[in-house]
């Protein structure tokens, strides 16, 4: 049997038009990240399954997770997350390095998902996590770097918003109201996070399998229907829970001095697992009818550190998969063409003798910085020009019989048709004129 | 007990500062490739092995890969070199799309090897590959591929050689000459490849293993000893071997036109493995003293598509290690100094009532392309430089109270020492003032 041509289930192959697509999506994040101080860090590939295990608990370990033992007995896993690495990493540096610590990484990772729209088993996120900092004001420039983030992609409020919560105000709700107990707790949380896929009727059913009081369902129903930070204000403070606004507020009136309150909406389903998250939460959501789901997700934290037996070093931090950010630019035409490499300039043998020269030539351009393409064999005129368009070359070069005795070449500009004769060595003409494209 | 805060076994961690160095290396690497007209490429992180083995036969199997079992009984493995994949991909499309194709990538890779030295479990590697064009151009170009990018890290032939063989000629000495069985042809290239790290002793001893005849001991000690083309071209003549010589004399004729004679040294002991290649093969190699050793390696193959059941397609190509490549430009003090990150300005608050107006200029900014970092915290005048310095800041931009008051900003050109003041709202300005630095 013929070995399969097709890559390993739930992977991509990217071949050139997707892995520019790819470089695209990884210059726009990099270059912003960049522009807000953030530096690039990155790690291993394989990491012991321990650091899983404290970071996640068990379940990511037994369902998702690409894990072996090695030939010396270790038991390892593909990174399934960045996190875990970034937390051993901060971990190692953060007494000896000056806070605040903002870093970002764009890793592959692996999860064992069962492949479908949106959902791979490898795929690329960029992580961008600040430490150390006042966490409004890390809460604040990280939303910031998410907005440039889409603006530097082209889109704006009316393709995304960025749905807004605080752990602090979900936490007071359960703990300080409903008084609901950690195992009710922990199943509220789930019927939370699914609860806008659901029908009315099937909310209700789950709501009522936790078994709260008649009083705390309709506490809970009433802070699930709320749907403005004013609304969550009024409820919070008729129930004498104010004080864990207070974040959440000074959060806020830094938004609106700052501008970027137009993309945020408050949303009580935001909450993002039990664990981990200590402050603001959000989630980005495409706007666009047909792709509405969450692009990103991030929010505060405190405890990153606390499995290493560290003091706490506040962080907020989000992530952004390569997958449903490409179907988010593609789903509102955002996506620039990436069909054809881009060269700027092929040099076209059509006579044998003419190699060496062009590929002197080709050197010397080279030396200049242009990006030059050379026919290893000869293409007759006929094929010259589909080749320089598949390449996206912006002029084409080529020596016929009386060039090659002349020593001299015809430079076509393909865009303009213009075609201009030069001397061999005269290369600062024709440096000038590529530059004049 | 606390979990480690070291990275598994053989992998590294990147931190900010080697980071940049790998973008570094990563970026002239791209540069380099896009420059000759080669696109970018990626596969899978793991491939079925199915793949390794045809390609690679059991051995590489059996002692260095890491494989194991997915949770949908697939038999899969962390790629440990991208050939395979590479040929996956190129067997896919390879009917459909216009020849030559130039592919290149910078794959993560891992082999559990014992870690010493410029050699980990998990390192990066540039493969730039070109095929379905004639061999001796497509040699000639891959080695100008290779010439420029080590150029481009800024080394010249005072730093690197490339050693420089052909296949058609071992296999002419050994099947014509020595008329050898496959067996101890095995045996010979085994030795051939570790030759030069052999005393004279040693050689000798592994020599008189193969039991070769008197004759062809004689003559493959004297193949063995030649060190230039002229002496190899004589010592086939005198044997009647010239036929063998032919593509490699073409291949050298094109190589002196086109000036990389300079960089290329016969060298009968480069051989690269048994099967896989077919033509010129050549290991780039480090000339200082300190640092002897392959820092790449490539040639010609011919049957890459083979184990695909797929037509012939000639193929040269070449991969170099980020492990290596780092060791030789450090050796020779050509990587630049990477310790700190490049921002344009740092935005230091020392007055809290600062913050709004730092963090709407700071937007500003970045709108107009620029890197700017801004403090969260208060920071005092005394600690405000030594943090721009450290963040690698061209300015630094600061508000007192009197600024605040009168809506103006200090901006201090830490090279030049020379400090301004700015009104806030005067972006045009303060642009201006950035871009001149």
């Amino acid at each position: 049997m013929a070995l399969s041509k097709e890559p390993y289930r739930g992977t991509r192959d990217f071949f050139p038009v997707d892995k520019r697509i790819r470089d695209y999506l990884f210059s726009v994040m990099e270059k912003t990240a960049l522009s807000f101080g953030y530096e690039s860090y990155d790690g291993p590939i394989l990491e012991e399954v321990e650091l899983y295990k404290a970071k996640s608990g068990e379940e990511l370990i037994n369902d998702q997770i690409y894990s072996f033992v090695d030939r010396g007995e270790r038991f390892v896993a593909i990174r399934p997350e960045m996190t875990p690495t970034l937390a051993r990493m901060v971990a190692k540096v953060h007494r000896e390095i000056q806070k605040p610590i903002r870093w970002f990484s764009i890793p592959n990772l692996m999860r064992y998902e069962k492949p479908q729209r949106g959902r791979v088993r490898e795929h690329w996120q960029l992580n961008v996590d600040i430490f150390g900092a006042s966490p409004s004001h890390s809460a604040l420039e990280i939303l910031q770097v998410v907005i440039t983030l889409f603006k530097n992609f082209g889109a704006n409020e009316s393709h995304f918003e960025i749905l807004i919560n605080d752990r602090n105000i979900v936490d007071a709700v359960f703990n300080q109201l409903l008084q609901t107990s950690a195992e009710q707790n922990y199943r509220l949380y789930k019927i939370i996070d699914k609860s806008k896929k659901l029908t009315p009727e099937a909310l209700e059913k789950l709501i009522n399998e936790v078994q709260l009081s008649e009083q705390a369902k309709i506490l809970f129903k009433e802070y699930l229907n709320m749907s403005s930070f004013d609304e969550v204000q009024t409820f919070l403070k008729t129930h004498r829970l104010e004080s864990s606004l207070q974040e959440f507020s000074t959060f806020l009136e830094l938004a609106k001095s700052c501008h970027i309150t137009p993309f945020l909406k408050y949303d009580p389903t935001i909450v993002r697992g039990l664990d981990y998250y200590t402050g603001v939460v959000f989630e980005v959501f495409d706007k666009h009818p047909d792709n509405r789901r969450a692009l990103s997700g991030g929010g505060a934290y405190a405890h990153l550190l606390k499995i290493f037996n560290e003091e706490s070093v506040p962080g907020v931090g989000f992530g952004l998969g390569d997958v449903t950010l490409r179907d988010f630019l593609e789903t509102h035409k955002l996506l620039p063409n990436f069909d054809v490499a881009s060269n700027d300039i092929a040099l076209v043998m059509n006579d044998p003798n003419s190699f060496v020269a062009l590929n002197q030539l080709a050197s010397s351009l080279r030396s200049n910085g242009f990006k030059v393409i050379q026919t290893l064999d000869c293409l007759n005129f006929k094929k010259m020009f589909p080749f320089a368009e598949k390449k996206g070359a912006l002029f084409i070069g080529f020596m016929g019989g009386d060039e090659v005795n002349q020593q001299t070449i015809q430079i076509k500009n393909l865009g303009t048709k213009e075609q201009t004769s030069f001397q061999l060595n005269d290369l600062e003409k024709i440096v000038n004129h590529l530059k004049n494209k």
